[in-house]
């Protein structure tokens, strides 16, 4: 889900919602921090915001350098399978493979709390 | 940072803030996902919602049943800290520990995109 704020559009994290949500960590040296999140960022603008069922990515650095986590949504699981065969999507991945391990994981929202 | 859609409070992502991102995957055996998440959601309720800076929990169940994944804003790094110093938090931290690795990792958002 997104919502606009102060003219900026953000990811809104519900459990009363339909789509899906993929948190993929990835293991990264933290001199290949910056690169990973370039590729990564590469990867979303050229393909991945154009594939359907696509709503949002959200690239996290870790302050310790070893990890860089993509939060991102899609309508569903298919949406999110069908990466896998774009030819155009997976012609990113080898190079990000080089230099990081990654762990892509689908979920589901069950509890949230606020202050 | 967090708002209100629906009257629903719900977390928001966003590069321009001041607060940070922990991100806590656990693994954990899926005869025990479900335990895993109560577990993590009464730490929430009892302790953690009441320690100074925090700011959301959003527990995400993996699809799979091999991970559970806590997405959690705090106002600062020290906030964040100050829960291995409260004896209460520590608590509830044996239980977790007995039946699932954990990976909390502190973060800044660096990129969003949204369709």
């Amino acid at each position: 889900m997104t919502t606009i704020i102060n003219n900026e559009e953000l990811t809104t994290i519900s459990k009363d919602t339909d789509c899906i949500t993929l948190i993929n960590v990835f293991i990264v040296e933290p001199e290949n921090q910056q690169l990973l999140v370039d590729l990564l960022v590469k990867a979303t603008e050229e393909v991945m915001c154009k594939l359907p069922g696509f709503i949002a990515a959200n690239i996290h650095k870790s302050l310790d350098g070893k990890r860089v986590t993509n939060y991102a949504q899609w309508q569903s699981i298919e949406d999110f399978r069908g990466i896998f065969n774009n030819p155009e999507a997976v012609s990113h991945m080898p190079a990000i493979g080089k230099i990081a391990q990654s762990d892509p994981t689908l979920y589901e929202v069950c509890y949230t709390k606020h202050s």
